[in-house]
């Protein structure tokens, strides 16, 4: 057997818990990780976290008794956790490590009052395109081309919240209609409240190691990890589509696939509900302009024939930011494994992970992950 | 020829400049050091950040036209460029990408006023530890068990302020006294003014590529990092030098070295005078105890048997967080090749560069990377 397993997965509760902090956090995930793993011996720590002082990565895992690893703490955006979770797999692939620890960690609820500031040296930030408003444009331009209505739209946090109610560590889940998710609050045109995943604190850990084919470890069939080309204007596609199908493209080749055919669940970067759409298309999911119809139509739902963020998503699981890539690591492990609850896509085989950082601030996205896994 | 060499290094100018921002100084490292390689292509970039806003990584280097390549941003304490040459050394050396650039960028002058504010959550940093403090500690131990003299550790700041005299880069230079530096002001006794390094911002970088055995070229002979282990409060060292001796034995074994007989030139973390004196002692230069002395009597000094920071080191060139690292590797590229002017180690063939992240906050220390470089 050679390549690379994930032989433990473990999260903390999400969702807003300022009374927390990073090292409750990421004990909670830690402990279960550890638990399933079956041991705590580790050779290496990636730790991945965009808001976390200066560090925090060592400074945690020694509250948590780890110690005398070397310990990189990484920052790539939103896709933090999941580019810890690239650098673990290459540490392992390599032989440079033998068992490494990829942690994300994040408590966005004691740092910032609503949605991130943006930075002020960000060009679109000082231009008040914050994160909300980045997507929005995105939106808005869907809705321009007709190729998504504010229906559409909507049906995917319809769908997200539906898929949380089975998912008991997610932040928020619940029965929306349609009409409820465009009647809340609008936060950046055409985007509204229930559209833009919520301020949320949490950890996530998987452990990797050199594969053996034991029953309970999931294979890394590939992984790929891009940042963002410059943003072309002439290209028909909005910022971060590029990039999102251009990282699938190496994901793909890696895993051996010709393309996402045999993929039976996804989880993807859904901040905002534009962002599934636009992703479902770029990873080759749905063909070009058939996004905003699929979870409408049930084609992305759970029971459909391509489940995406069975757990909820960003939208509804919640998203401090480090954590993200690494609770979607877990919960595609967890539907490999057929442990996944009442959210299980049924024998589920091959999953994909994709995680997106940053906006058009640094171009077509600061760092762009995806993974495929094998059960 | 096979291993990891370095084609290109660069800095900006170390200093107090709160009118720049890491864009300028980026550029100033980035434009010499691919002048330096002869090519700005590059196929990745591990960046080195610890107060940097998030996301900086990718944005800086947006703003210098780089733009296309994976960017990661790691942060390991002082160490955190030099973690960064480490992780690029080892992409290069398992074929991951070709030609890699490794940037080390920090504005000090704009962040804090005065020494770093210790973390809240840092155990030592709310005892009121700052860092001076925890150095003046490790200084007060050397004093009591008579490992040094008061004198003797000035002798430190005099050596590398008169070797920062021939460094045009250099934040501070100067021909002090040792009862200068005494009746400096006194900032966390036994260390006054002069005994700490200054405020700084800067930039550093390196090219990695596949070794070719280029006339210019510098080959990295061996690299090693590592976390702190717990401190050991039965042992006799004080804080720090369990880690850079651990280290110091894993880069002599990767270098295929004894012990560092054979070392021509030596930049290491002089954060605080005492910190060169325990270093020197760790690393094997002299012999355990024989450290205070070393440079009263001008063993490490310019013209002695083993020149210790004859760039100046952070005492007086500064220390500009993430860019150290890379400006102590640097320092010895252009020392190997002959190009350190009035500072030249003659017929230097062998350097070494070591750096020590964090303090007893995250035990014996947060991150430590010791490389051997050969010309």
């Amino acid at each position: 057997m050679t390549g690379v397993g994930i032989v433990g997965v473990g999260t903390s509760h999400f969702g807003r818990q300022p009374d927390e902090d990073l090292v409750g956090l990421a004990s909670a995930a830690l402990t279960e990780a550890f638990g399933d793993a079956g041991t705590d011996e580790i050779d290496a720590v990636w730790v991945g976290t965009v808001f976390g002082p200066a560090g925090c990565g060592p400074r945690v895992l020694r509250a948590l008794g780890i110690t005398g690893v070397p310990v990189i703490t990484i920052e790539t955006a939103c896709a933090s956790g999941t580019v810890a979770f690239a650098e673990a797999h290459e540490a392992v692939q390599t032989g440079r490590y033998g068992r490494v620890l990829a942690l994300g960690m994040e408590q966005m609820s004691t740092a910032f009052d609503g949605a991130i500031s943006p930075e002020p040296t960000d060009p679109e930030g000082r231009s008040g395109l914050a994160m909300p408003a980045l997507y929005a444009m995105a939106a808005a331009r869907y809705l321009h081309l007709g190729m998504a209505t504010p229906e559409q739209l909507a049906a995917v946090s319809v769908k997200n919240h539906a898929h949380a109610r089975h998912n008991p560590r997610a932040q928020y889940a619940g029965v929306y209609t349609v009409e409820e998710v465009l009647a809340s609050r609008m936060i950046a045109d055409p985007l509204t409240l229930l559209q833009c995943c919520p301020t949320s604190d949490g950890a996530a850990a998987a452990i990797l190691a050199p594969a053996t084919g034991g029953p309970r470890e999931i294979r890394v069939r590939g992984v790929a990890s891009r940042t963002g080309r410059p943003w072309n204007h002439r290209s028909g596609h909005v910022w971060g589509h590029d990039l999102v199908r251009d990282t699938a493209v190496d994901a793909y080749a890696a895993a051996g696939l010709d393309g996402p055919g045999d993929i039976d669940v996804v989880e993807v970067h859904d901040a905002f509900t534009i962002g599934e759409i636009v992703t479902t298309e770029a990873l080759g999911l749905v063909p070009p302009g058939e996004g905003g119809k699929a979870a409408a139509t049930g084609l992305t739902a759970l029971g459909g024939p391509v489940p995406v963020n069975p757990s909820g998503g960003l939208l509804s699981r919640g998203h401090p930011l480090g954590a993200t890539g690494l609770a979607q690591v877990a919960e595609i492990v967890w539907q490999l494994r057929g442990e996944a609850g009442g959210r299980q896509v049924p024998d589920a085989r091959l999953g994909l992970v994709e995680t997106m950082g940053g906006g058009v601030s640094v171009l077509d996205g600061n760092a762009c992950v995806v993974a495929v896994l094998e059960g």
